[in-house]
């Protein structure tokens, strides 16, 4: 389909599940963000999903988001359980606003949703040639360090600056070894998963791909990544309000409440410091792409770069609609 | 040799290498402090090296630090050369004080040196119940992905909560896989290293502890640690004014020059969003520690957790100094 087609379609469904015309056109970009650049998990897969909870009243289609000023620098948003998306919209508007004032902007938001790709937000700030982390929790899929149940979610850890070219410098990554998605894979395939990744339900490690589904996924690099997703659930959870220790619902199948995800934006202005941060930035960017690489890479790729590639090489083109999804979004534009 | 002794020993070699009392005080507890948590590697096994660094002038050991305050939130320091951990004590300071008058503190500081273990700081912070992140970089240790030449640092990340426990919650985690020395025994003892560690000269993985050496250190898992070591190289060099980019010199090796490390720190209030902070880490905090856990496992830790166990078991003890060390301070105290 394409894409002005897709984000009508879209619109139009939210619209349908109550949704203003101005929020339901912010989850349509967002959406169609996530098919862009190739994060198909986030895209088209999830809007079933976003419109079952609204139906079942634990995603408010018409939120009263209460943002509160705590100081020139510092905001809270409370997102009165809106779809992700407009919670996070509107917060790193916020923040880049706050920013722009004080040199720092910080924006706690809470009883939000899943809102999709951090790096999305990211590329927001960074566009306003701004230095921006993103943080979210997310429902309980790794193993903390030492503990055979999940209870992290793959709580990412975002950071984006400006590069002094067009491409932004975008780290967007998920402290799981892998995605769920690709043991999915290897399971119905028949495929061993890489030693590391994943315990069975006895808390064994496993490369065997069911065996691991029945278990728990690891977080990357022992015990740093786990605490890594810790630091993470506690700023986005703990310090935001939120959600936090595993209460996050799984948006697919616990429909027994709103998620309440927390959300973290810290905004800062990249000359606050030097004169020169574009020129020293892009400096950087050469140092490292210039070293000798090794056999089979062509280029050191920084954060975002491949991304930003597979968006542009898909943006003119027709974005591919699985059977199953097209069904989905007839069923919901009935 | 007791503590107290051995701090007036540090301290007598300190100030007869220039450093006046206050600054010699400040090195010599960040010096002990670093043996009491068991990081030998970032104690008294610095101690020639950073004196030996003054003799030939990259350090100054009678520097002029300038605070410049760009907001009530932000400052910047210019440390001038002076040795790392005086440098880093000034700017923790700083933050917190930031951090009180406004909720959020940030301080940069260039010009500075090896300040030691990220987590002191932090603790600083925690210990005054505010949430903090440190950023440092260091000289090239870890290939960036792709790149078969070390260029990153080991460029610890580095977070800090109060716990409403005496045991802080503090995060301090290199991103390479295991440490130098670790390999360097490996080698010595005929052990091989585990996979995924280390590349040889080639850029072929290896598990060979000598090839290891002659080759390059990798990042933890592949480019997700390669993009926070480059996130942390781009905090505390590219944006504080410091060196970045594989330009901060090997303080052992490097004597044509001061190191011009950066660092950052950025401080919060836990209680701007929450009323509650206290009880709610507390909660969270107990949730993950009750998880059903792996054989094997007693405690679910969190990070800080076994670092101040050592702590509080050494703290009574004598500090136990290998004899080429003690060599060393025999010879830096004549």
């Amino acid at each position: 389909m394409k894409r002005n087609e897709l984000k009508k379609l879209i619109t139009k469904i939210l619209i349908k599940h109550k949704l203003s015309k101005n929020h339901a056109n912010i989850c349509a970009d967002a959406l169609i963000n996530a098919e862009l650049v190739g994060a198909h998990s986030h895209g088209l897969s999830r809007l079933k999903m976003y419109c079952d909870r609204i139906n079942k009243k634990v995603i408010n289609p018409k939120p009263k988001i209460k943002i509160k000023k705590i100081s020139h620098s510092i905001s809270q948003i409370d997102a009165n359980n809106s779809i992700g998306f407009v919670a996070a919209d509107i917060g790193i508007k916020q923040a880049i606003q706050n920013t722009k004032k004080t040199g720092i902007g910080l924006v706690a938001i809470k009883n939000s949703g899943h809102y999709g790709l951090s790096g999305y937000y990211a590329e927001k700030a960074v566009k306003k040639n701004l230095i921006v982390f993103c943080f979210t929790n997310a429902p309980p899929a790794i193993a903390p360090h030492g503990a055979r149940k999940s209870l992290f979610g793959t709580n990412p850890i975002c950071f984006g600056t400006p590069t002094s070219s067009k491409i932004p410098f975008i780290l967007d990554t998920s402290v799981s070894v892998i995605n769920r998605g690709k043991i999915r894979v290897a399971a119905r395939t028949g495929k061993k998963i890489p030693e590391g990744v994943a315990l069975d339900k006895f808390g064994k490690p496993t490369t065997d791909a069911k065996k691991a589904l029945a278990g728990v996924q690891l977080p990357i690099a022992g015990f740093r990544g786990s605490g890594l997703a810790w630091m993470v659930d506690i700023l986005s959870g703990v310090f935001t309000g939120g959600n936090h220790g595993g209460k996050v619902k799984d948006p697919f199948d616990d429909f027994s409440g709103p998620q309440n995800i927390g959300h973290l934006f810290i905004v800062m202005k990249p000359n606050l410091f030097v004169g020169n941060y574009s020129e020293r930035i892009k400096e950087n960017i050469k140092r490292i792409k210039r070293l000798p690489k090794i056999k089979g890479v062509k280029e050191i790729l920084y954060p975002g770069q491949s991304k930003l590639r597979k968006y542009k090489k898909n943006l003119n083109k027709k974005i591919n609609i699985p059977t199953n999804i097209a069904g989905d979004l007839k069923k919901l534009n009935a």
